[in-house]
């Protein structure tokens, strides 16, 4: 633990913000899971546990209401957190504002429905495939931009001057600039997805003053586990938040190697191992 | 008026951010000042005077408390609060927090000012010139860092781990750079100089996700003159803001264009020219 980010701070270092990566030990270090050999295996945020039983450290333990189905709670473990936190914690968008949504999988899906549970008047989802901007719709999205040339000039048409604000959920530097150029003066283009180190995205200082754009990087929603896990899960209580129609398919441990197949083909809005 | 920014809309359009300038004309478009010839003369922001009377469109006008002199009023227009006003209406800093400001000018003693009434416990100047970085204590810096090398290192010791903001004050793409990669985790950087327009800035998206760092240009300090320029001046006349201070020469309107030298030398804070 190096305490320099939020989850170290919060004692429930499950990622390193400062190593830029999930752990793969719990918080004090020693591997809990190893190979036939007795090598120790990483384990996704110190406690990615694919078996039945598990000590758990209670720093990386968040407890919940115990009517909520667990393989809809999973979801709120990662996806929804990112997206919907992006919404409600980094951006902070408010009731009647326009946004962009640049890639509609499993985190840009959850965007489009934290806008809406924002209140957002008009949420325009952008992907380059067409079936993703359908299922776009159904998480509350109002219009769909197919992206097959630059999409600036159709969001400012739609918008009027461009969005509010605009979520970039792939993780591409050239998205970024793209996002950022279809914000209205003055609005806040935020970067949720994960580009490759190497990547950059560049930007004119002098427009960048002149148009008062700001732009943010979202890191799991900028969400404090203890804080928004029971807040989202609530909101899925009352039929606000959409679980169960996240889940694509849902799979038996044996067929794991299948889901994971099927997730990165982006087959599925998301996946369910249940077991 | 083409009503897509704040000046537009607020019917005070002296300068117009979407052109990016500021305008040479009154709000209505005739050209009020002419050359010998009788040739129309661009005017600064569209009532720059030099002059002794001036008709003035009511839009352009701002009702000020008439004990505050005029020598000291006149900074109000420009370099006060686009410095003032970036730190309390674009960054919105909180009181203790840690500020780096890049560039002691005009603008950046003036952020420098700002955060010290914004209640900012280290202030920390950073400038090519030693005399700058004097000047700077006296406009409330706590720290001066003497730019020769990169100074991210010294500044993330002086602070353990970076300022919560960043000011670029100077007008440089490789300066805004260096002002993003200062900030501390979370932290702001605030572009307040106006680079070249071919210039660039560049970042690592992946960066700007896992570090949640925030980006934001700042014009005119997000000022509405007809809200923020009372508010300033009422500093000045609590004691808070440094107006005497800044004015390091008062010239004759005959000793213009040894002003206008002054000001490209970089010689003065401010040169006010009285008549």
């Amino acid at each position: 633990m190096c305490g320099k980010c939020r989850f170290c701070s919060a004692g429930r270092p499950v990622l390193c913000l400062e190593q830029g990566k999930a752990l793969t030990t719990p918080p004090e270090g020693t591997p809990r899971v190893r190979d036939a050999a007795g090598k120790p295996l990483g384990i996704f945020s110190g406690c990615g546990v694919m078996a039945e039983y598990a000590t758990m450290s209670v720093d990386n333990l968040v407890k919940i209401n115990p009517k909520i189905p667990l393989d809809r709670a999973a979801l709120v473990g990662c996806a929804v957190t990112t997206g919907v936190g992006a919404v409600f914690n980094t951006a902070r968008v408010e009731p009647g504002s326009s946004v962009a949504v640049f890639g509609c999988g499993g985190v840009g899906l959850n965007v489009i429905q934290g806008a809406a549970i924002a209140g957002a008047e008009r949420i325009i989802a952008v992907d380059t495939l067409e079936p993703k901007l359908e299922m776009a719709k159904q998480f509350g999205a109002t219009d769909g931009i197919l992206f097959k040339e630059d999409p600036v000039k159709a969001l400012k048409k739609l918008t009027g001057g461009g969005p509010d604000y605009a979520f970039e959920c792939v993780g591409s530097g050239a998205l970024a600039e793209v996002a950022y150029r279809a914000i209205r003066r003055g609005g806040k283009a935020v970067v949720i997805g994960i580009a490759r180190p190497a990547e950059t995205a560049s930007f004119k200082p002098m427009t960048m003053v002149f148009e008062e754009k700001t732009l943010q990087g979202s890191a799991f929603g900028s969400c404090v586990p203890r804080i928004d896990y029971p807040r989202m899960l609530q909101l899925y209580m009352a039929g606000k938040l959409k679980l169960d129609e996240l889940i694509s398919r849902r799979y038996a441990i044996a067929e794991a190697p299948q889901a994971f197949a099927d997730l990165e083909s982006g087959k599925n809005a998301r996946g369910v191992i249940v077991f």
